[in-house]
C-alpha cells in the first residue's frame, strides 16, 4: 500500500506542528517536512490531530439508536427502569443488530476508534447479547474495535446462574468481567467481589465494576476493591465505573482513596450523566489515578440522551467538573483518549512513531477549544484506513 | 407583501398538524388545508414548528464570540474572575460590537427571536455597554429583539454611583433593572432591594435580580423579594435569576417558596451551567411558577463555553434535572419558549392566530426529541421575515 502523508497537522502532545506518514496501519514517521515518497498527501492546514477517541463505558446491547424516537416509558425509580427494561426488551427485539451497527458507525464517524461495552448477562437473556455485539463488531472491525465486558445487570448472587454465564461469556471472547453494586444489589460485597476477581484471576480477563452505591457504603466497597486488586496483583487491569461515593466523600477521604487507587493501579471511569455525582477527576489525576470516560446509556430504555460523540461527552465531563482553563479542560479530553486507552490496556496508543494510525482531525485552535465546540471530524483514521473524511469548513 | 404559507407543519401545542399562513408579520391563519392565495408556499413535510426561542438570561456585552480562542485566564475563585474581567476588559475592547453582532447572528440563526441581556453598569464602565448593545441590537432588529437589563455587576452599595447609573440607563431605554446578591455582595439586602424596586416603581421597568447567595441566606433574600414584589404590586414583572438557594433548600422549604413565588408572580430563570445548583423546575411549574432559561455567559472572560443555541441550553436544563420522559423534557423546552416570553412580558407570544410570526422549524419527531438531538434549524421566521432557511437533511 502506498500510504498516506498527513501534511501540516498539530498532533496533540507531540511537541509542535508535524507531518504524519502513515504506512501499513501505523504512524511510520512523525515530524516536520517529511518526504511523502509515493504516499497520498492530505493537507491538514494546521488542524489539530488527536489520537483515536476511546469510549470506555457504554451499553451497545441496549441501544435503540437510529430507530424512531421512543419516549422514555419507565417511572422515576431505579426499580422502575429495571422492570421497564425487562418488560420491553423482548418486544423491541433487543439487542438489535441494526441499532448496534448504526451506533458504532456513528461513533466511528465521530472519531472513536475503540469501545468498551458492558453487555447484559443474566438468566433470561443468557449470552445472546454477547453474540449479537460480537457479530456486529466483527463486521465493523476495520472501522472500530469493540471489547465487551460481561455485565451482570441483575446481580450475580441475586440472579442465580449468572456466575456460570459470566464464565461462559469469557469462553466467547469477552475481555473483561463486570460487577454491579456488590453491597446494594447483591447484599454480600465480599462474595460478589470474590466471584468477579476469581474469574479474572482464573481466566486472565480484566475487571470493570459498576459502583453506584453511595456514601460510606460505596467508600467501603472501594476499599474492598483496592484490597482485592492488590492481593490479586491486578494493577492496571481493574476499573471502577461511576464511583459516585468517591464524588460524595469529604476531601480527606477523597485524598486517601485517590492515593490508594493510584497505588493499586485502578482506573476510575465516569460518564458525567444527568445530575449524577462526578468523581473529582482533577484530584484523581494529580494523585496519578488513571481516569476514563464514556457515555453509559445511549438512546435506550434507560436514557433517551446520548449521541456517541466523545468530544461531546468530554464537554459534559469538563462542564460538570467546572473546568474553565485550557489545561483543566484537557483533563476531560485525556479521559476520552489516553485514559480510555489505559483502562482498555491498548498497547502503543498515542500519536508516536510506531503507534497504530488511529487518529482524528478537527479544526480547533487548542484541544480545549475542540472540547468546547465539538467541531466536525474532518478526518478519521483507524489503523491507517480512512473511516471518515469530510474536509470542509466549520468554525465557531 | 404576498405572505408565506407553511404547509404541513406540526406546531407545538396547537392541537395537531396544520398549515400556517403568515401575513404582515403575524400568523394570520392556522389550520389544516389552508388556501395559499398569492402566498409563497414552503412545504414543511410534517416538521415540528416551535415558537421563536427566548433567551432569558445572557451577557452580550461580555462576549468574545467569533474571536480567536482565548484560554480562560482567571483563577478558581469568584473574586479571581471579577479581578480578571476588570484587568482584561479594556485591553480586549469590551464590549466588542463585532462579537456582540456575531453572537446575536448565531442566536438568530439558531431560532432565537428574543433576548434578555444583562449589561454591566458600574463606575468605570458607565453606560458604554448599554449604548454598544443598543446600537448593535438596533442594526439587527429585523432578525432578533434584544431587551437590556441594567446590571450592577459590582454591586450597588458596594460601588458608589451605580444607583444613579442604573437610573440613567433607564433613560437610555433599558427595560429592566438588575441586582446582585443583595446580602452576599452589597451587605444590606433591604437597602439593595429598596433601590432596585424603587427604580422599578418610579420608572415602570421590570426587575431581574442575580441571586447566587446560598442556603438559608438565599432563602431569606427570596422571602424579601417576594414581600417586596407583593407590596409593590409587581406580579409578572419580577425575575430571580439562578436562585441557587432554591435548589439547595429542603423539600418543605422548596414547596413553601414555590407557592409564594407563584402567588407573587415571580419568574425563576436558570442557566443550568457547570455543576451549579439547578432549581427544582418541575416542582416550580407544578406550583404555577413561571420558569425561564438562558445561557448566562457565552464565550467570555467568565466562561469559555456556550453556543447561543437554546435547544442545547434546554438539553442542559433537562439533563441536569434528570428528565427522561417526554413530558418532563418539554418542561425544559417550555423554559426556552413560553417561560422566557413570560419573563420578558411578550404580548401574544405563541403559535396562535394573530401572534407575531416568530417561529422555528426543526426535523424532530417530538418536542423532547428536538431537545435531545438539537437538529439544524430548517427555517426561522422573525415577525414573518425569513432569518434562516436551510431545508436540508439531518436526522439522528
Amino acid at each position: 500500500m502506498p500510504g498516506l502523508l498527513l501534511r501540516d497537522g498539530r498532533p496533540w502532545r507531540a511537541g509542535g506542528p508535524a507531518d504524519l506518514l502513515i504506512r501499513d496501519g501505523v504512524i511510520a514517521r512523525l515530524g516536520p517536512g517529511l518526504d511523502p515518497g509515493d504516499a497520498e498527501v492530505i493537507d491538514l492546514g494546521g488542524r489539530l490531530v488527536l489520537p483515536g477517541l476511546v469510549e470506555a463505558h457504554c451499553h451497545l446491547d441496549k441501544t435503540l439508536y437510529g430507530l424512531p424516537w421512543r419516549p422514555h416509558s419507565a417511572g422515576p425509580a431505579l426499580a422502575d427502569r429495571i422492570a421497564d427494561e425487562r418488560r420491553h426488551r423482548t418486544e423491541l427485539g433487543l439487542p438489535d443488530p441494526a441499532a448496534v451497527t448504526a451506533l458504532l458507525e456513528a461513533m466511528a464517524a465521530a472519531g472513536t476508534t475503540h469501545v468498551r461495552t458492558h453487555t447484559d448477562v443474566y438468566s433470561g437473556v443468557g449470552l445472546t447479547g454477547v453474540e449479537v455485539v460480537r457479530d456486529v463488531a466483527a463486521r465493523l472491525a476495520g472501522r472500530i474495535t469493540v471489547e465487551q465486558v460481561a455485565f451482570p445487570q441483575s446481580g450475580i448472587l441475586a440472579n442465580p446462574g449468572t456466575a456460570a454465564l459470566l464464565e461462559e461469556a469469557i469462553g466467547l471472547g469477552v475481555s473483561a468481567v463486570g460487577g454491579i453494586d456488590p453491597a446494594g444489589m447483591d447484599r454480600d460485597p465480599v462474595r460478589h467481589l470474590g466471584i468477579v476477581f476469581g474469574l479474572a484471576e482464573r481466566h486472565g480477563v480484566r475487571v470493570d465494576l459498576h459502583l453506584h452505591d453511595p456514601g460510606s457504603l460505596g467508600v467501603f466497597e472501594l476499599e474492598l476493591i483496592i484490597e482485592r486488586t492488590r492481593a490479586a496483583g491486578l494493577a492496571g487491569r481493574v476499573t471502577v465505573s461511576h464511583a459516585y461515593a468517591l464524588a460524595q466523600a469529604d476531601a480527606a477521604t477523597q485524598d486517601r482513596l485517590a492515593e490508594a487507587l493510584a497505588e493499586a493501579g485502578i482506573t476510575i471511569t465516569t460518564a458525567a450523566i444527568f445530575d449524577f455525582p462526578v468523581p473529582p477527576v482533577k484530584k484523581l489525576r494529580e494523585a496519578g489515578v488513571n481516569v476514563a470516560c464514556g457515555h453509559d446509556d445511549i438512546r435506550d430504555l434507560w436514557s433517551p440522551y446520548g449521541s456517541g460523540d466523545l468530544l461531546e461527552r468530554a464537554m459534559h465531563l469538563a462542564y460538570r467538573s467546572t473546568f474553565r482553563r485550557d489545561e483543566d479542560i484537557e483533563i476531560a479530553l485525556e479521559a476520552v483518549t489516553f485514559g480510555g486507552a489505559g483502562a482498555l490496556g491498548l498497547d502503543g496508543y498515542g500519536l508516536t512513531e510506531g503507534a497504530p494510525a488511529d487518529l482524528v482531525v478537527v479544526d480547533a485552535e487548542t484541544p480545549a477549544h475542540a472540547v468546547v465546540t465539538r467541531p466536525p471530524r474532518d478526518l478519521v483514521l483507524k489503523a491507517g484506513h480512512v473511516v471518515a473524511r469530510a474536509f470542509g469548513s466549520h468554525k465557531v
